[in-house]
């Protein structure tokens, strides 16, 4: 059978057309699929297999620091939802109601979880007695459905996977602490995992999680010059336990409240990933992230050896827990799966055939600057993890360049509003705090605050858009 | 702070009301509460944990068995679902039907979903194209829900924790060859995992999947003589891709439908491992199942010494992989700690005392056979383990010693009809093969049949019911 050489991919220009660029890319990289079902999306095994990878770092990380996961119902009774009035307000419009089982009406509607704090507060109220129980620090896996009216996969489904921390505590100080001990955990996976540059800041009154006393994020900025929200963790104060009636005794003995807090990231994060590293190639993954960290091409596959000799590099790689992955298909070239796996964003390619062997060595080709060298056979296996981790650094450096060359300091609204139309990244500028000014910032520029960040620096005393005493600095961008 | 010695359990007596003893078990070892919404289970951190050694086992299985997960929507649109009409026959009944979200009314009704067949084929449908893609090898890890009238945490909830492998194969071999390799899997989980004996075979025709060709299960006797079905496999043959189009360009250029398996198992099994080991005194865990193998319990744990010889035992143990837990709360006495993991299941309880400080020893105490006895400290990374091993032998063994002492063969109804009267099991006899007649055996003792075993006897040769000529010996029992 003549083999298939041609390799068509019909990624559109990810400079003129990120949005195009970005749906052939995960269509074409066979991480996701559009389902029968308006908004939801399939997770093919390579998008889910990234997925994977970031649930096996986090919950890690939540056990070491002292969680433990649990499951609670999918459903919410309506009454349940509706105590909290903040809450209510700013999911409610999104929520899909189940109001049958089998041929029956329900008595009362059940919404499916937009996210799980009242069903967990329900809980919580029952099983807290003492101060003595606390710390609470659950963690819940699961999914979750928020009704959107435009959807983009991964970045805005009706339903989505996630992880939701939900903790109590004694003291507003310990809640504090873990709301930003979590939001550090989630920078370590953006920063050190999927090497994603992040900011860490507060966000604004406006952009709060909705019945939470403060919200942290971490933002990232995509290629195309937008912010995306990578995870958030939420300081819940009182307002929660106060409404549901989560009490404990105190050590003296008296009824008090404990102090809450939520976090969580989603599949949202996959992409993040593919809008920062991506490029006119298609995929470009981070080699801690990857579900392919290295691929090995056989040239001349028939020719007597290369395929024994590629067994063997992939078994000494595979012992050394690289996930390797050898492509010995006989039905398509090798140029075919230069391209394929390119495509994916494998972050090495290692080729070896009859030359190379002759050689004693192997050429590898790296997928983040397309480099090209040969490596000694005898070296692959202190080489190629050498490559990995040049690699994984050398991406994140590439991310961090890309954002700190898109953001600008603006202390007035003039250069405020020529970075943001000019669709460029991060505006550093001075705020007042007020949510009008916010809003009209907004309706003005389609920019949005992304946080106050943790990092503060005074460029004006003044607000740049109203001119009033400035409050604090904030990031702006247009965001997803 | 006067301790706390007084451990209140109120677990009913299981021989007398085994019903309640379970309800008692799961509550007060902290595994599970009932929520605010009918039938559906919270699962708390202990009883999610050994959720968790079930789905590491499975995964890593399904992965070395060339399985890949995905991730499927929660909604089918009722269409879709309503394509297979045996299918759609067996799970209508006890769907959840979302018609609203937000505040507008949906044109189509989802489902949420009782088992995800029919959405996932729609999906296989549009993606498969040749028999050089197949086969198709991929699993979900999922919440799906099914409208219980009387539920039971675990056994029988409206929403529960499972996984469904759905595969696509070019012949019927290997089909079927599938089907079996993972009912294989899940009895390997069963009995070596989490000490259960289980008797394979095949379903009857009333019992088996709605839209299956064949069911495959594995089925497992309860202490109180009930059966529970731990897990199915389903042989779909080509009635799913013949109805959702399916289709694939096979070696001769022709289109053809593929064969199809799907099989799964739950949270339900955390149910059965309940009720075949736990005892009067509360649960008891296999070693490899357990989210805490061992528990070291310091006696007099404010005289010198004792706390830092316990913590160094605690850290080696954990440096070999033990999943050991310290138990150096000081509000509560040793005794109370004792009777709380005994509750609780943990296989081996480790004593350290002044006493044994000065021996240079240990005492364990084994959960299995409430065996006492000493252990030299410089030998106990050698013995706790090996102690593990014997305990998860000896608790399979005992399991199967009660189902084998609860197993009858009956070549007469009456025989068959007052063991299965007196609920002591299993009854293994002959069987026409006809619906209708199982029908009547039901009707008449409450048995069902569990299972045509792969290992047949000839018994007799004619139904233990209506005496026409036998076509194969069956497991009949109770059944959750």
């Amino acid at each position: 059978m003549a083999k298939n050489t041609q390799f068509v991919t019909h990624i559109a220009n990810r400079e003129t057309d990120f949005s195009q660029w970005y749906t052939d890319v995960i269509m074409h990289a066979d991480m996701v699929d559009y389902s029968n079902v308006r908004g939801c999306m399939v997770i093919k095994p390579y998008g889910y297999a990234i997925w994977e990878n970031i649930q096996k770092y986090l919950d890690e990380r939540f056990k070491e620091t002292g969680h433990e996961n649990a499951y609670f119902p999918i459903f919410i009774p309506e009454s349940l939802l509706q105590k909290e009035v903040d809450h209510v307000e700013g999911f409610a419009p999104e929520v899909a109601w189940v109001t049958h089982a089998g041929s029956e009406e329900l008595t009362e509607r059940l919404c499916v979880r937009p996210t799980s704090e009242t069903i967990i507060c329900s809980m919580y109220a029952k099983w807290l007695k003492s101060y003595r129980d606390l710390p609470y620090l659950y963690n819940q896996w699961a999914n979750v459905v928020r009704w959107e009216k435009t959807t983009r996969p991964f970045l805005r489904t009706s339903e989505f996977l996630w992880q939701e921390g939900h903790t109590l505590h004694e003291t507003h100080e310990e809640a504090m602490e873990e709301t930003l001990k979590m939001l550090g955990v989630y920078a370590d996976l953006a920063e050190k995992v999927m090497a994603i540059p992040v900011i860490k800041g507060q966000k604004s009154e406006n952009e709060r999680f909705a019945g939470a006393e403060a919200t942290y994020t971490m933002e990232a900025l995509m290629h195309d010059g937008k912010a995306l929200q990578m995870g958030t963790s939420h300081d819940l104060g009182q307002h929660f336990s106060k409404v549901y009636d989560i009490e404990y005794s105190d050590r003296n003995g008296e009824l008090q409240n404990p102090y809450q807090t939520s976090w969580g990231v989603s599949t949202r994060l996959i992409g993040g990933l593919i809008m920062v590293h991506g490029d006119e190639r298609g995929l470009k993954l981070p080699p801690r992230i990857a579900p392919v960290q290295a691929v090995i091409v056989p040239i001349a596959a028939n020719k007597e050896g290369v395929l024994d000799k590629a067994i063997e590099l992939y078994n000494s790689l595979k012992a050394q827990g690289i996930k390797v992955k050898l492509d010995d298909r006989d039905t398509v070239s090798p140029g075919f799966k230069f391209n394929e796996w390119e495509l994916k964003g494998v972050p090495v390619r290692i080729e070896i055939g009859p030359k190379d062997i002759e050689k004693g060595s192997v050429v590898y080709a790296r997928r983040d600057d397309f480099s090209k060298g040969e490596i000694k056979m005898d070296e692959t296996t202190k080489r190629i993890p050498e490559l990995l981790d040049e690699i994984q650094d050398n991406m994140f450096n590439q991310a961090l360049e890309h954002r700190e060359a898109h953001t600008v300091d603006a202390t007035d609204f003039e250069t405020f509003t020529g970075h943001i139309e000019s669709g460029s990244g991060f505006v550093r500028a001075m705020w007042c705090g007020c949510g009008e000014c916010e809003e009209e910032i907004k309706e003005k520029t389609g920019a949005t605050t992304r946080c106050a960040p943790f990092e503060q620096k005074q460029l004006s005393d003044v607000c740049v858009h109203c001119g009033k005493p400035a409050k604090k600095m904030m990031y702006f961008a247009k965001a997803y």
